[in-house]
């Protein structure tokens, strides 16, 4: 079938493709302001403890030296993403009363230079009280167990209960039920550049903030409001960004400590992280203890599912409740459950803090849907294959005033990943030490929900036209290096019909791009920014259409179009001009004024999740030494449904990455902790895949058109995070028969396992 | 009287003050980009020559050069700021087959660093063949004298006529009309900043300019045609800028050279020109010969004029044309002429082109004018004052087609003066040698006239108003040191009832701020820019008042106002909300769509010139040396009329400098010549008056309503820079009987004069 698309489905190249490959792009790190300082932070050795004083005398004292800051200094305000629940924000940006893990931030520093900015570390005497603490959520939540903040004294931050249809009677209706406890782990996000932020003061006490961030809009309010300030005295930029995968969507003490610095010093101030300060400090995936119990009728259709989960959060909120919330949400996704409960708890430990992650809760949600889902094929004696089929979630299906699948291609990617991998066949007749897996998921096109509480449009576009045939799109939607500008340039170029290089676009820059957008998180780039790009440009087109349907009297409904440069009759294409002569004649008649147009975004009448669901399935097959218990993956077989696809390239790219952070999740990254220590902390003791370790990988794109979606398009980037640790898992059992219930799947379990079946 | 304005009308400290003292403004010199190569061009040693070949070989060949261009390597293709004629058009970027001046540009480098490129300079061998060169207007308009441009073998590129009424009759009816010739000197600019400019490319091709400029959409158009872009894959940037005084405000090679080079290396490129350059190749104020003839009644009257005016403007048209139409407008200025006739000839000579400069043809014209009045008093034993209150132009007076004086305090100033300085009585006894003059303007606010011909409103602005009770001001309008921002600011926080602190500003870069503004020229960004901007604020207001209105029930026509940071009823200001509260009141009711406004302006049904004029008078007292024929000016007097006064301080700040560069045109400065060469290219040979040279001064302001000006104000920037010489030549004439025909008035003019009439 020809595309009715010219540049939407083309493999476009990336934008910035060859300004990174050239070394060209600047990333935060790279920028140098005259006079600035280097900031550096001093961390909590200590997992659990009361400050008792902090003595910043020497540290001043040393040459080079301009500032020294402790919590006590700041305005003391607590910040966190939930804006909507202030008693979920829980964090300040320097401790003020006591540290709650190992890396908690406690004083910084702006000096000369970095060597200078060192030293002062060491100079800072901070005198602690240590406190016992907790590194086990079911230790956390026991009576008697040490206090992590004083506001909440069961260490259950965030209760959440999801409910529909009846689960106990589903559970006496089904044939089969069957409990499971899963435990899944905590894994790094990796992403290449460290973060990084800058900032500047102007003399009317304003602040330029240059940052390594997923999130410009919310590190703009949550700044402003841990400095007392109004939002606007705030601009934030996102310079290129080397990934973020969930690690740079909230506000950090770093960001914080830049503003603060350089608003006390009159200089500028740069803090860059080194790798072990984001292997102790940052982010990182919820480990989570998963009870699920699920009941089936005989033939394999499902009844009911009863989910639990604990979240251990680590010492603060971050982004856990979301996690909480959507975990819940996912357990109820990919397949039809009729009777559905749910309970999500969120623990504090004295642990580094967990928060978004890649997938963001649905890897480890999804972990346990599918393992179990392959557990009871097996008992059912049903292939995994067709009791998926059996309950797969279709176009139209409803969860009552939770969400509305618009689109599902669910059912053809189960069957095409079958048909690619030759599942039944293989399934069967695989020797020894190898096997074949499956694994399945749904995920969101950004949230429905609004705790950050914006006022202002979830995504927001301005495209502005010109007499010379460009366009300029400016737009807050942050790049971060999936590569969301290029697929809004495509949008913007396919709806215009300008080429990609008549389009110049501004993003990413709260004061000069239109308010707002939510940031690139939860797969909402494509849809949200995408429909506020679509939005503004049939503004654009309207005045450009009645301009040229009345110059050649055409029907302006239906008989004009933006193509190749022009704007023409469909069926007379000479009658017409090109886009800058219809551009300038709409100016003519209107006092020269120029053609600018705003367009946004916010889902409406979607429900409380998600406007659109991606849908995704993935076979994987693997070898398993027996001497050694290593997996080698031979091959990974993927079949996807994100819609309308924009930039086959693209997805392709996701894809990688998403099997890379698969393969490590499933079978080797994992934080080594001695309590609340973490003990690796560089890229050789921390174990991620490299290009070597990739598989071999075929992808098929099930086309389908989402109602709600820009030209049809939803999710890419997350939802292909999820079903690789499943289908190796599944795979490893096939090959072996162990069945792993705690992730990540090591040789040390496996050859357990394999000794123990002997 | 109680000032209706807050804001309007105050003391503001410019915005730009502290940052300046600071010395923490940022010029374009001082910005500097990973990979920069530096810049410098090679000029022409001889006044008139053809190129008959350029080797550049050697200079490629020096290690630390990365690029050598001449005429021939760039599309040749001819610039000027009347694009509306082409035919004006006459200067390259680089000399392609002619050089017609000392300091014309023939090659430019780009290399590693400054001494580099210097080095460079001398390894480009340029073969000339030498032309006879021409270096006087009477002697370029010859026949049989050297042809400076082909297409233009009279050497007059411009004339312009302008009549109304009938001279001849006029003259015929007259009692009194004498004849003058009085010629006026090239003085320079001498703005602190030398010209910088800074180009960086993208992989996309697209350019961006950093450039000390007063017009970055003029350079923005003109660089893209001469590169033969697209004007949006331009974008130029004008960073804090060290005075322009008309001195930039058109493309000049250096910018053009730094985009080239960029493009051709892929290395960002920085030219920054010396001050010698600067003396040797900057415009400057025309030269003219000034023929007029007035005609009076007995009682004073006047009844007609005729104007012949000679501009020598070098070897290119640079500003030229407008300068020779503007001249011949300046000269129906001030006084009722019922019968007026110019014309103006444009002249090229083998000289540094001149171009605008501050007055832009009036500081000439007007010399003429007021020298001539008081000739003229004193012949017909009027006092020069009286003379001056009979022909003023008052309110309401019409050149038909050409103009209409809405507004003139030209009376009350003339008034004024007379009675600051004690006229009456300082003109009948000052003892010899000491003197007392009076020299008056009249000025524009802005033109007309489009012979740029752009397809925008002259002048735009955007303003964004956010929840916090802040304000983002977006606008093209260029601050280059005469405190545009401030007033603008002031005009927008008055309009909406903020604090200066509530706004911010981003101005002047083509790629952010709304097309189009025509630049910082002829005084005309406080009126233009400003309607721009309340336009814009009127439309924020609207749903403002709107919403307001809504919910208090008031009535929105009378009863309505922003004021102290609210928007509320003006009899019951308890009924309203602070101005962020309506704000996020009319973004609620919006879907969250940020209140953004945008305004224009251009100014129609105004005549030919402009749509507004400023009036003032000064008086000097001088003493002058009769051993050394020195002038002390030892007072000034100045009484103006700028509308409503906006900003007192920067008005006062006009008055200093305008005196400032009055004296210097008056007596101390000029460029030698030997022929086409500049000699004194540097602030020791170059005299032009320091801090301390400054005599005391009053001002005083006459304010009177605009109804064409922004809160009724208009003009202040450059009328002011006319009465100073005229003033300074009446009181030395009044002390010693010597009356200055040409300028400057040197002191050996005054001792010849002093001993021929011993």
């Amino acid at each position: 079938m020809e595309s009715r698309f010219k540049i939407v489905g083309q493999d476009v190249p990336r934008t910035d493709a060859e300004v990174k490959a050239r070394g060209k792009a600047l990333y935060t790190d790279d920028m140098k302001l005259p006079g600035m300082l280097h900031g550096q932070i001093l961390r909590s050795p200590l997992a659990h403890a009361r400050i008792k004083h902090i003595d910043t005398r020497r540290a001043l004292g040393l040459p080079g030296v301009k500032a020294v800051i402790t919590g006590q200094d700041t305005p003391k305000i607590k910040y966190g993403n939930w804006r909507l629940f202030p008693d979920t924000q829980d964090e300040y940006p320097l401790a003020v009363d006591k540290v709650r893990f190992i890396g908690d931030e406690v004083a910084a520093v702006a000096a000369i230079d970095r060597d200078t900015a060192e030293e002062a570390m060491e100079l800072i005497e901070v005198e602690y009280e240590e406190l016992p603490a907790v590194f086990d959520v079911d230790l956390s939540i026991k009576p008697g167990a040490p206090v992590i903040h004083d506001y909440c004294p069961t260490n259950i931050s965030v209760n959440r209960k999801i409910k529909y249809g009846d689960v106990e009677k589903g559970f006496a209706e089904s044939d089969y039920v069957r409990e499971d406890i899963f435990n899944t782990h905590s894994v790094s996000h990796a992403y290449l550049e460290p973060c990084s932020a800058l900032a500047q003061v102007d003399l009317d006490g304003r602040i330029t903030l240059w940052t390594s961030t997923q999130v410009p809009y919310i590190v703009q309010c949550l700044l402003a409001s841990t400095l007392n300030m109004r939002e606007n005295d705030i601009r934030v930029i996102k310079p290129f960004v080397g990934g973020g995968f969930g690690g740079k969507m909230e506000l950090r003490a770093w960001e914080f400590c830049a503003a603060f610095l350089a608003r006390q010093t009159g200089c500028p101030v740069k803090f860059t992280l080194t790798r072990e300060e984001e292997f102790i400090t940052g982010r990182r995936r919820h480990p989570m203890k998963i009870y699920s119990k699920v009941g089936f009728r005989k033939d394999g259709t499902l009844v009911a599912k009863d989910l639990k989960i604990q979240l251990d959060g680590g010492a603060y909120n971050a982004m856990g409740p979301t996690a909480t919330f959507l975990c819940g949400n996912f357990g109820a996704m990919l397949y039809r459950y009729p009777n559905y409960r749910f309970h999500g708890e969120h623990i504090y430990t004295n642990k580094p803090p967990a928060s978004a992650m890649r997938g963001f809760g649905a890897p480890q949600s999804l972990y346990a849907t599918e393992i179990q889902m392959n557990m009871a094929a097996e008992e059912l004696g049903i292939d995994p294959i067709d009791l998926r089929l059996k309950n797969a979630q279709v176009s139209g299906d409803e969860i009552p005033d939770v969400a509305t699948i618009s689109s599902s291609g669910f059912i053809d990617c189960i069957k095409a990943v079958a048909e690619m991998s030759d599942w039944k066949e293989k399934r069967k007749s695989l020797p020894a030490g190898r096997g074949i897996g499956i694994g399945c998921y749904s995920f969101i096109s950004g949230g429905v929900f609004n705790w950050f509480n914006t006022q202002y449009p979830f995504s927001a576009a301005e495209v502005r036209v010109f007499s010379d045939g460009t366009a300029h799109l400016l737009t807050m939607a942050s790049d971060i290096g999936q590569g969301s500008d290029t697929v809004l340039k495509q949008i913007l170029a396919e709806e215009l019909g300008l080429k990609m290089g008549d389009i110049r676009m501004t993003s990413a820059d709260t004061s000069m791009t239109p308010q707002a957008d939510l940031g690139s998180w939860g797969s909402r780039v494509t849809l949200m920014a995408g429909n506020a790009v679509i939005d503004a440009a049939k503004k654009i087109k309207e005045p450009l259409f009645g301009a040229v349907s009345a110059r050649f009297n055409l029907n302006v409904i239906h008989d004009i179009e933006c193509v190749n440069g022009r704007v023409q009759s469909k069926s007379r294409p000479d009658y017409g001009l090109t886009f800058g002569e219809a551009v300038a004649m709409v100016q003519k008649a209107n006092r020269g004024e120029p053609l600018v147009a705003r367009g946004s975004y916010t889902p409406r009448g979607k429900g409380l999740v998600t406007p659109a669901f991606g849908f995704g399935a993935q076979v994987a097959e693997v070898d398993v030494d027996k001497e050694t218990g290593l997996v080698e993956v031979k091959h990974m077989w993927t079949a996807h449904d994100c819609g309308t696809v924009i930039n086959p390239r693209s997805v392709e790219g996701q894809l990688a990455g998403s099997i890379q952070m698969g393969l490590g999740y499933a079978l080797s990254e994992q934080f080594v902790m001695d309590g609340g220590k973490t003990l690796n902390t560089n890229f050789v003791d921390y174990k991620m895949p490299t290009a070597s370790d990739m598989p071999p990988s075929e992808l098929f794109h099930v086309e389908t058109y989402e109602p709600e979606g820009p030209m049809g398009a939803k999710e890419a980037g997350e939802g292909l995070a999820s079903p690789t640790a499943p289908a190796i898992s599944d795979a490893v059992y096939h090959a072996t028969g162990y069945r792993c219930m705690d992730l990540p799947i090591t040789p040390e379990k496996i050859l357990r396992n394999l000794k123990k079946n002997k």
